[in-house]
């Protein structure tokens, strides 16, 4: 292995992926961008780091970003989610974090959350990971608009939640150098049900008021 | 019938409905207060008009408020409302419009929100109400500690839904007076469920940031 890092994109070269890439980068992280094919990866991240004058940036294989990134974002739609993680399953250990920022979402006449028994997309997502990594939910309801509109500032707050203190700890350490963005602990990992349901009101309220980047602030904190 | 009412809380002598009495009679407001023991109402209206400092609440017995009453604020804990909605169901008429602001939830190590087949509180309750009245989801996310803490500006944002946007409409109309509240619409009453959701979230910010009164603000409307 040629070289580690503190995190990495999984399927990192959507929309969600772009937008996280370059708002930690921005912020002064060197990152790992992942995808099924390394050249699609390594033009991706040629992209970006384009975008962004500087070299922060490294395309790669997702099996090799599993094996050299400590916290792996998983950007890729909910519904692809589930078949992402049982292909890397054995590549991932028991002491890496795994930050899942997808929403289980389907459209019909609308957005609705998929039904998972009462639980919320990163409780599933951890009921198919017993031995690990440990997933810690968070860019939950910050739209990939948003993220990627990186001259605007973002002026809102985010929200990370897991049932492990620690690994919640680890990834603020991360996303925290993000300027403009509060950061709120949002508490054991069942309360990115709530995250997600904002995100599905969020995606009304865009469409209703014919905007792109509704997000949320708590007052009274 | 003595008078009528633009808007009236049914069994509105717990502290929701209190909250939501005082600041819609802060801002101009008469309003109707019934429990099921007019005796309690009338007592409980003197005390809020006290408060006030002007005799802005009449208190009733349910029945009598229900017949005279616009609009029925519905503030009884969600475990509540299916028994109270069966009690007066026969003295609704269709045009009337039940403002909704319960949220369906129980304590078990912490708020959950409770398993109604995939449906909001909201569309729950209407869905007893095949007949009328229509119901509103309304004050889904504001503490009654916020909104009896009459001397504080709320400044925050809540939000109102419905599958009827005239009944919507109506409610905005009474509700929008009260200041530093700006109303958002979010949609039909499908979007209720996301509404729960903020509120539990909420109840565990409480918890963990030791406030009492967090709740929330839509940045990029």
């Amino acid at each position: 292995m040629a070289e580690s890092f503190r995190a990495g994109l999984i399927s990192g070269t959507g929309e969600e992926g772009l937008g996280i890439a370059l708002r930690l980068a921005a912020a002064g992280h060197t990152l790992a961008l992942g995808s099924r094919s390394a050249e699609r990866a390594r033009q991706k991240a040629l992209e970006i780091n384009q975008q962004l004058g500087e070299e922060k940036i490294q395309g790669m294989d997702n099996h090799e970003l599993v094996a050299s990134c400590e916290m792996l974002f998983l950007t890729v739609p909910f519904i692809h989610a589930e078949k992402v993680i049982g292909e890397y399953q054995q590549d991932f250990s028991e002491d890496q974090i795994l930050v899942d920022v997808t929403v289980p979402m389907v459209f019909d006449k609308g957005p609705r959350l998929l039904e998972l028994g009462g639980k919320s997309g990163a409780e599933h997502l951890q009921s198919l990971l017993p031995e690990g990594p440990t997933v810690v939910g968070a860019f939950k309801t910050l739209s990939s608009h948003s993220l990627c509109d990186i001259d605007s500032p973002l002026d809102c707050d985010e929200f990370v939640c897991s049932d492990s203190p620690p690994a919640k700890e680890r990834v603020l350490e991360v996303v925290s150098q993000i300027p403009s963005l509060r950061w709120i602990d949002a508490g054991p990992l069942r309360y990115s049900r709530s995250l997600e349901a904002i995100t599905l009101l969020e995606i009304g309220l865009n469409r209703r008021y014919k905007v792109k980047g509704s997000r949320v602030q708590v007052v009274g904190l």
